[in-house]
């Protein structure tokens, strides 16, 4: 018996989807689409220590691994359909593969997301690779190069909590409901799914924060065409961010990766409507700048420019 | 400036599609698919040292990376649209990027697939998924699990000549046209997908041939639970095979893999229009076996069963 087909028969279940023509076990997946709708389709890949350190558990790597492409997703303003996932291992082990498969049917289940195929290879590094398709009523997405001077610029949640729940992780300082907190958003992040759905009927343009705040301020700002500004005294920062890390918590906020909320721009006139969306869908959602004519993010203290030559977050370890 | 921005600007190009809505560059690509058709989504991935030897040339990595998820996409009868690149990179080598992407180009331009995404980290081994969507009309994609008892068995052209000619590419023998055309094989392997697409109204399953003709024989049975006899005196043998390794030549035929032919089974009174297809296409196809009821793949020489224990291929350095 093939190993690696005793890897594929941890992904080969009923995926109670009736668009799943052919799924796992085939050279391909058939799928059916919603007609008259766009399809969208992302790829994020998670590489044992580079995107997570090689201590984390097996069921957050294969939650994460979905959940970041989920929140590409969101950014969009899509609804998540189906995922292929390609999986490369330094070795097989049945229990890791087991609870790695867990983690990550428990992301993809939320949303109702099928797992219809993949491709398991050796390798001497652990990659995972998640390639999700989703779909979106047409002129509905979210792009990123869309936002418009004039406009408002939006963050849901809090950023900065996934890069110190990280630092906690690695230094076992986890006891404690802040730590569990901020630990838990490195482990197990919540995309902005249905939130992200709603806003695209509202929001001009979006990103999801996950090389850190600036810098996704700054790729926002710059694959439009115009100046984003960041006022600093607005980022919300989460109760436990401000407890453990009180020094560096405004740091964090902006620099930090892996945090998987959502940065949009919207006109000024649809603030009622986008506090309301936040409100049914109990995900905080916050003001935090504008847009202007100009190039990149700048950030301001008090009205007043501040300068912050953040290189990006560039993963954990690099 | 940031190293893996640079590095998206090698796969930024214009697609000439105008169903790619929102292409590279944003959180996720935008696609507009025809209507009526059901999607074929596939995902292959090639490891270094796994799927190809190091000193391969960087365009022959792109170019392989392409064509297997083309023949993937070939073996369910599916015209191909669409792919993302997921690449995990050990170094960022401009020269190497730059060969790399010709031959990706190189691949996908033959078949008019547009790059519209991806995703670039860093990782300590050179890793290239790629995930291709295709369309395919329904009920008409070729299905692993659905060979029929007395179905013929069919191959496009030969086997054996992609492993052979990596061989000769490791050991450094490739003067002589019979050399040249082995190793071409491994190196740029030609996805059946012309073909593919119209044997998809004949024939009742389909597998591409990856992992070495009788492995991939035996899957199909074993997918859709019928025995698959091979005639070992029908399988087709290159000239250039036999020349160079005339001792060899059958095994490698039955257990060499990379050969992204298709291996497909037919009602047998498909046969004349087959033919006709193959013809027409200017791609051998050869009738190597029948299908029956039982389970499982077997060999024959002469009439009598052969006994034949492979554990099939395993990339050639496992």
């Amino acid at each position: 018996v093939d190993e690696f087909d005793l890897i594929h028969r941890y992904f080969d279940r009923d995926t109670g989807d009736a668009d799943v023509v052919v799924g796992v076990g085939d050279d391909g997946a058939v799928l059916c689409p919603a007609a008259g709708r766009h399809l969208v389709s992302v790829v994020d890949t998670s590489v044992e220590n580079v995107h997570f350190p090689e201590s984390l558990p097996a069921a957050d790597i294969g939650f994460r691994s979905v959940a970041v492409n989920l929140s590409d997703l969101a950014a969009m303003g899509s609804r998540p359909r189906w995922m292929l996932l390609a999986l490369t291992l330094p070795k097989v082990d049945a229990d890791w593969l087991s609870e790695f498969s867990e983690g990550l049917y428990a992301a993809a289940d939320e949303h109702r997301v099928a797992l219809a195929g993949g491709d398991t290879t050796h390798g001497g590094t652990l990659v995972v690779s998640v390639h999700m398709i989703g779909d979106v009523d047409p002129q509905m997405a979210m792009r990123r190069d869309a936002a418009m001077p004039g406009d408002e610029v939006w963050l849901t949640g809090s950023t900065g909590d996934a890069a110190a729940g990280l630092r906690l992780f690695q230094e076992g300082s986890v006891a404690g409901d802040a730590a569990a907190f901020l630990v838990g958003r490195f482990r197990r992040p919540r995309a902005r799914v249905a939130i992200g759905q709603k806003l695209a009927r509202f929001a001009n343009a979006a990103i999801d924060v996950s090389d850190g705040l600036f810098a996704d301020a700054h790729k926002l700002a710059q694959s439009s065409s115009v100046a984003l500004s960041l006022h600093l005294e607005r980022i919300p920062l989460s109760p436990a961010l401000c407890k453990l890390f009180a020094d560096d918590a405004e740091v964090l906020s902006l620099t930090g990766g892996d945090d998987y909320e959502l940065l949009f721009t919207a006109p000024a006139d649809s603030a009622a409507e986008i506090q309301r969306i936040a409100d049914a869908e109990a995900v905080p959602a916050t003001r935090i700048g504008q847009v202007s004519t100009g190039i990149g993010a700048t950030c301001y203290r008090d009205g007043n420019p501040v300068s912050f030559d953040d290189p990006g977050y560039r993963h954990f370890h690099e």
